[in-house]
């Protein structure tokens, strides 16, 4: 039932019962990829496909009839949940409160992994640096408490386009930075290739990041951008993005975890859940899977 | 004539026959703000506005019959080029020669400004590596050459969310990281609050760039982003950037060139340019001017 970089225990992913093909033990579907799908169908469609971890969203655990629920159904298709979606928006007003609840419900999903987006600039705010001592100084009050209930809170940089209105922290750098204030088995650090590709200091701040990354996310980087900035990600290998080198460098900072692919896509939202994880198998073999 | 940081007299921006209010001194147009206008309609709007700078488009000088007569446009206005834009694109075919000439235009203009998109991934490929090392290489060519003719060669970061298509130098640190290889003279870095305003790491950049900054340009970063990314860019003061401590910090740099305003915005474009120029010069003085 460990999941992500498993810094308590030290085991990795891939828990042995997937019948998918060689290559793909650390493939998770992070449950927005197939929005369409309930919890119940995206569980059996990962049985059905041989992957072996699922990456939940919040509403969708809620909509499964709360997380004690959505963990039965996730365990009794000997399935993983690699990571809970998510936590964050701490400059925005109950960000403690609702994130104590994002622990609680992590802890009962059996994933010790909350991805965290951070929040934008909090309403007619231009003080972006306010905003990010603001996440730090909530940040130290929950990680504690995501300490004692064996949970990793796992800071997302996102991608600089998004520094105004969903996350202030922007960068791999900026996020160890933050995570290096607190223990390491409360504070982590996610690698999302969408989010990350972009940056000159990439491979040195991978390297520096170590046991703290939490959590590797994959999608592609696709042009033109599409009208709603949010959507624009695309199928590992549809791309610009050099997943080999990327894959690499996160495999030689330490972590074995989970590969969780991340879809925001109309496109693939549209097509039926089957064909999308049949493709994200191909492309995860083609261009992430290690030797 | 002088214009930009004018590193090699060692004067500054303004050149006293502006006849507009006091603080806009340094206060220069990009002629795409004003994207309607041909050179002559701009170079009127300006001088009848009191703004005492202008950075020029090559297909607007070419428009206005080349170099020569779009400088003689320009000086017979009481007018000074703050800028070229622009040259780059260094990973595209044929890089070298079309940069060698716009840096003989710049010459021609009376500019030492000349603003560098450097250039996204070549088509179909995904070695970011190679494209940075590629936009180095090309910068070495072109660098003596700009040196020879009094232009320096300002190496623009653009926003990461430009890094696929557009520019491959995406932070300011890194385009100082590459200036920093050539001559003070011959290559400068651009500072535009667009492009750099979300960096954690930007204060001290512009700290360390000091005499590094040929340009200094100013527009705003407006939400929701537009469904053309391109096309985002609003007056000073309608979006969530903090110009008063980012002025400060390039004035502390030891910045005293133009300021340029640099929007594309179709609304602006849709706009009378006359009204363009009276908000960026009420903005200009709400936001930018120093005391």
């Amino acid at each position: 039932m460990s999941s992500g970089t498993s810094v308590g225990s030290g085991t990795s992913a891939g828990n042995g019962t997937s019948s998918g093909p060689a290559g793909i033990e650390r493939l998770s579907l992070n449950q927005i990829t197939t929005r369409g799908w309930t919890l119940a169908e995206a569980v059996r469609g990962c049985a059905e496909a041989g992957i072996g971890g699922i990456g939940l969203w919040r509403d969708k655990v809620a909509e499964a009839g709360g997380p004690v629920a959505a963990a039965k159904l996730v365990q009794d298709a000997g399935l993983a949940v690699s990571s809970l979606c998510r936590g964050g928006f701490f400059t925005s007003p109950g960000a403690v409160q609702d994130n104590r609840r994002a622990v609680e419900e992590a802890a009962a999903l059996g994933t010790d992994t909350l991805v965290l987006v951070c929040g934008g600039l909090p309403e007619g705010s231009r003080d972006l640096v306010g905003a990010r001592e603001q996440v730090r100084d909530v940040l130290g009050e929950l990680a504690p408490f995501a300490g004692e209930h064996g949970v990793r809170l796992a800071v997302e940089p996102l991608h600089p386009m998004f520094c105004a209105d969903r996350a202030v922290v922007s960068t791999l750098g900026q996020a160890l930075d933050l995570a290096g204030q607190f223990p390491l088995e409360q504070v982590g650090v996610v690698v999302d290739s969408y989010h990350v590709w972009w940056d000159p200091d990439l491979y040195r701040q991978i390297a520096r990041a170590g046991a703290r990354i939490a959590a590797y996310q994959v999608c592609d980087w696709t042009l033109p951008l599409p009208a709603d900035a949010l959507l624009g990600r695309g199928h590992v290998g549809d791309g610009v993005i050099d997943f080999p080198p990327l894959s690499r460098a996160v495999a030689a900072a330490g972590y074995t975890g989970w590969i969780e692919v991340e879809l925001f896509n109309q496109e693939v939202w549209d097509t039926p859940g089957e064909l999308t994880l049949r493709r994200m198998i191909e492309r995860h073999l083609a261009h992430v899977a290690m030797p």
